[in-house]
């Protein structure tokens, strides 16, 4: 079955066929704010952490699957007729309704077509304000004129996201929705707390607005068939408590062969402040195409620091485009949030964000020497690590040491830091300070020390690492009992970088002693091979 | 706008038009085993704890509402159309399909026709095993052969909850699904846990089953349109990992006028001995009935120790049977779950659980005396109370005392328990030792002079109880800086039932002990009174 191909010279991934096995997802946002987004517009936002920053909610694991997002409906007002810009929610039969999306570098793009309309309709997060912009041309393809309706529709999530999962007697409650100057105010009333707030508006003018899911959807409907894009209107509904939404209808008139573009932004912020502001700036489609462009130069100058020529359009085509997006993506939300992992752990995976600089040090230098310091942070004065970390609310202090420390997390950094450095020349990173997670700080060149030091003195039996809470499989949990090869080898690799470092930097006696161990490590895997 | 009415000569509640507003729902089960059940047939199953026995799947808050549930389609093999026994998930219109929900005792029976096929479904679960009967009474009311099918729907949950919500790169990789003998088998492997298992069953013989989600509905549609009950025919799959369901096929071919009878049995246990033994057992309809007698008996003898006849034939049935039926319910299930409270805290909520012995104690003195003993294992030997117990794992030992010690929650044993020896005269239960939450024991009667001696003991400058983390309202949070009158009031009644209770047994002591601090309270309400 075939889905979709590459389009190298637009950069894009284009999905021909919507029905795909699985949801297939783009993120978009290259500061503070995350979009991720499917090939059927399907998927969520958050600001900071999808932890405690959720705006838009997703289901997990739902039926129908991977749902909601962000929605655009299309109605015909003459036959009452509707479908979505994208194949999905509403789902028109495939021989009618023609589609295809584009993923690409921080946009998605949905080209679609059905009863002589094309929609062409694109999602970007500009790299500067916690907003997405969710921007629809309309065609009339047709020699008659039509009356159109526009639905945005987009739902609202309790900020924490375990409580939005399980605890309903409290966020049902909590929502106090409002609506003025063609823009859904969101806000949550918890005294004492402060809850950020979010707003969904429109360019263009609003004829009809709904802020309680129910009433634009009905309760035994679902977003295929919502009550009020049927009735061609929204019913102005104001959510206290309950499930708020944001729906806004906008209605285009289009004769033969006529384009007209609509426009809705949702994002962080007050509506009637950061909102107003947003809807003024925007009204002008130069303004969004000038926050486009400056998230295609960000990805160009990104994926611009590498490029290979092989006889292999397709090698060429992954390495300098589509791998180098990925890393830069992982590295960027740190696996922390997607449509298989809810989010709810975000923060830093101390192993994976450490492998994830691998992949982009040669491109963002200094956002890896960030990223490394963070990850630093959470490695104790004993040379362990904490397994996870989360930089938003990091604090010094004790931690549960026996019970979480793996047998590879602290050996990572030393392979980070010295890919780091082989990539700057920077060697006075090495010198730099950094607290240590549970007490006291160290210079990093000390902290990748402390790291062999700790593997070193938790070798087993055979003079090999033995395995601890964890092994870098996360499921082999011999807590002390048993040695771990894998680990082992990490520990060589990191033994082999600092013994190399070391001696670049003329410093004889770490080289010395790090040599020493490694050689007797040696021995150790030689003697563990003979036992096999 | 009319739902429904009470039949009360069936003892049921009848929902005739089943587009309620809300979900209304049953509590099936007088054991361990509690199965949900709205007057559409959704909800979900839980064996002992709603935390960590969860049997069947439920997805709270979800588009369209309430889903799934205990689902059986019908299938015209003819025609190729389907609909399912209650109105929802296919929810054909109400025009052409006739229903009514029978909301009973301990059981919930749905009666439906269209396309000239009558059904009547009745779901119960025995008072002895950790199963549900869907039990389905189909019957051509037309002049023609019928070739139908049914399929008996289930999805299986993750055991525990909080991790079936959110932890879906383990949960998703967990399931070991087979099928043998008419019956699908639920398993979960993990080491070294031993997780429980579950099965689906049927009486007639299975011309097909699914036990994969996916296969079963597909990818893009959801419960109300399954891709194999559209198709004819499951597709015999097996899923290991992913999500997995319980369908299963019979086909029924009716004369004109014929009745035929399916049952589908949904349990926990093991599917290849306790699954088989089921199935056997009951393949004769006689041993359904007499399990079904035992449930209508139960219910018969709880609400029949109790009998009021006043002029109002209304009051009559909300006092003699529904006001009943709720608080038995309330108290056996102790508010943990429902369509709006998640279950993931289950357990007995301290204040609660006392209150809710109030309705039950005339009826069943026993259990309300094993209650208030799991209730007073959670008081402290400074007569303070956990605000919530789970006596399925509670251990004594050290509790955070500061931060979740209410002002309320200790002094609803002494109404408990001094409702409880008015009704049933029982004062040796007064001697009876009772572990204290954190260490020691005491005896019951020592219990509640400890409850009111704490409170005596944080009292403010009027003299009246102090708000402590909560108030009886738990949103109101003074954590000391304020009194509670709501807590002073309650005080002043516990203190009331003491005298007259140490009076009763002679202890003339403890009674002016008491009545000194009642006339101080007294004093500090007037105090209070004259404040304000």
């Amino acid at each position: 079955m075939k889905y979709g191909f590459f389009d190298d010279k637009k950069r894009e991934y284009v999905i021909t066929n919507p029905d795909t096995p699985m949801s297939w997802v783009n993120y978009l946002g290259t500061s503070d704010y995350c979009g991720i987004i499917s090939n059927n517009a399907a998927g969520y936002g958050f600001h900071k952490s999808a932890k405690t920053g959720r705006l838009t909610r997703f289901r997990f694991n739902s039926v129908p699957a991977d749902r909601p997002g962000r929605y655009i409906y299309v109605r015909d007002n003459e036959s009452a007729d509707y479908w979505s810009a994208t194949w999905q929610p509403v789902a028109k039969p495939l021989g009618r309704y023609k589609t295809e999306c584009r993923h690409g570098l921080g946009y998605t793009r949905f080209i679609s077509r059905y009863s002589g309309i094309r929609t062409n309709y694109r999602v970007f997060v500009p790299v500067d304000r916690p907003i997405e912009f969710w921007e629809i041309e309309v065609e009339n393809t047709t020699k008659r004129d039509r009356d159109l309706s526009l639905f945005a529709y987009a739902e609202w999530c309790f900020w924490e996201m375990q409580q939005d999962l399980s605890n309903f007697q409290y966020i049902l409650y909590t929502c106090r929705m409002s609506y003025a100057n063609d823009t859904v105010d969101y806000s949550i009333r918890l005294w004492p707390f402060r809850e950020p707030k979010g707003f969904l508006t429109s360019i263009l003018p609003v004829v009809s607005f709904d802020t309680d899911r129910e009433a634009f959807i009905g309760q035994y409907r679902h977003e295929g068939q919502p009550k009020a894009v049927e009735a061609g209107k929204c019913c102005g509904s104001i959510a206290v408590g309950g499930t708020p939404c944001g729906a806004l209808q906008n209605r285009l008139l289009l004769k033969p062969g006529e384009k007209q573009r609509a426009l809705f932004i949702i994002g962080v912020g007050d509506a009637t402040t950061f909102g107003q502001e947003c809807r003024r700036r925007y009204a002008d489609p130069a303004s969004v195409e000038e926050d486009f462009a400056k998230v295609q130069e960000h990805w160009s100058e990104r994926l611009g620091r590498y490029k290979c020529r092989t006889p292999s359009a397709e090698v060429n085509s992954m390495v300098n485009l589509w791998n180098q997006y990925q890393c830069h993506t992982t590295f960027k939300w740190s696996r922390s949030a997607s449509f298989n992992e809810a989010g709810g752990r975000d923060g830093l995976g101390f192993r994976d964000s450490n492998q994830d600089t691998l992949g982009v040090v040669h491109a963002v230098p200094e956002l890896v020497k960030h990223r490394l310091v963070e990850l630093l942070k959470a490695q104790y004065a004993d040379g362990a690590a904490m397994h996870g970390v989360q930089p938003l609310t990091w604090k010094q202090g004790p931690h549960n040491v026996e019970q979480w420390v793996f047998s590879d997390d602290h050996l990572w950094p030393v392979l980070a830091v010295t890919a780091y450095l082989k990539e700057t020349g920077d060697f006075a990173f090495l010198a730099e300070a950094v607290p240590c997670a549970d007490a006291g700080q160290a210079a990093v060149y000390d902290h990748l020390k402390k790291a062999l030091e700790f593997s070193w003195g938790k070798r087993g039996p055979h003079g090999v690492c033995l395995g601890l809470a964890a092994d870098w499989n996360d499921c082999l949990n011999l807590r002390g009992n048993g040695e771990s090869m894998f680990s082992t080898f990490l520990f060589y690799r990191g033994l082999r970088e600092l013994i190399a470092l070391a001696q670049r930097l003329n410093r004889a006696g770490d080289a010395a002693h790090f040599e020493a161990y490694r050689a007797e490590l040696k021995a150790g895997i030689e003697r563990h091979a003979w036992d096999g």
